[in-house]
């Protein structure tokens, strides 16, 4: 996400009680921090926490985390959460660190909305559906694990497919028009309400693997309904 | 597809050495109908033929067999085949039969062209990526088999992504812009050359099951490409 830098960003930071200052200091004590026992979603590339936000406030019995590499967006991000969300928190680092600040298991969903698509070739190491990123997201699950994906890019999705399939993840609910679509419970980040205003098709899926018994019985309502 | 009556389809069926006037009595025969141990490719709603004409002139050392319900389409098919293809045979029937036709593993990879979309809700199970489609083709396929499946209509290329997720295909070489991708090997249909010129996205996929090793290599080897 580009962005004009704020000079006011690590102020924010410092003094937000939504951002986490020590996020490795957490690992394993997330529950701790939370003060309580409940699912803990991650989102990777929040961006301004609109969709976490919206998240939070709707599902008061989940906790979310959202982690953002941009100084300036995440202290946006922070900036806009207003109201006191217990079950809300921003880190500011790169995803690539995951499995520094959640101990394995620890979380339980992750989500990947309007990921970065690196366009080009030689770059697609860098998408954050590569078979790399998603062995480095069973490393962080650990037995089993879900991951909610979405994007406007079709060839980011086309990737994705192909990607989870590889390695083998059951896939389920796979639209390629989210917004026509039957999916009701949609929250829609910041990027996703500017673009599909536009008309844009959303594309979006769920990944999981550990837990097929859940998938099957979602899919068939799924497609009863479809 | 819709098509004018030909009055003399049924005649030109008769006369023509491409067309299986009793396709039942060819099951566990078609190595001695072709004359050869090839292997035999199956297009289920094989239109005017195009594209099996293309394939069986680009690969001699495949057999391959259309089967079509409409009269007056597969009639089409037989008069346009006019060069003598040994490796080419159509079958003027209903592909729910394929067993009827088939010796389990008779048959090594099924297509599926464009298929009618069946567009409203409560037809899907008419829809040949059905799940019960999926499983009436694993009874045919036996231990291991290939579907190739291509069509320009973004709510069937959905529905079906999602039916061979659930059944638990292996998928691969997914694109939602065929004709943009990298994938060369393409021959198109009579219905493909009309449609993507008029610059209509063309979605395709492979979907296999026990032959998981073969997948990975080429998953490889298109991700590397990709």
């Amino acid at each position: 996400m580009r962005i004009r830098k704020k000079p006011w960003a690590e102020t924010e930071l410092a003094q937000n009680s939504h951002v986490m200052k020590d996020a490795e200091n957490h690992r394993g004590q997330w529950a701790k921090h939370f003060g309580n026992d409940n699912p803990i979603y991650v989102e990777i590339g929040c961006g301004k926490g609109g969709f976490l936000r919206k998240n939070a406030q709707a599902y008061p019995n989940i906790n979310f985390v959202g982690i953002e590499r941009n100084l300036s967006v995440v202290a946006v991000a922070a900036r806009r959460t207003q109201q006191e969300l217990p079950n809300l928190a921003f880190v500011w680092d790169d995803a690539k660190k995951l499995t520094d600040f959640f101990a394995v298991g620890e979380f339980q969903r992750l989500y990947l909305n309007f990921s970065d698509p690196w366009p080009k070739k030689r770059t697609y190491k860098r998408r954050l559906t590569y078979r790399g990123y998603l062995q480095s997201y069973r490393d962080a699950f650990g037995e089993k694990g879900e991951i909610f994906f979405k994007t406007d890019n079709r060839g980011l999705f086309e990737f994705s497919l192909n990607e989870f399939c590889a390695d083998h993840w059951q896939l389920s609910r796979i639209s390629l028009d989210l917004h026509n679509s039957d999916y009701k419970e949609n929250i829609m980040t910041e990027y996703e309400e500017k673009f599909s205003a536009q008309g844009m098709p959303i594309y979006r899926l769920e990944a999981r693997y550990g837990m097929e018994e859940n998938t099957k019985t979602e899919q068939k309502k799924h497609t009863e309904h479809a």
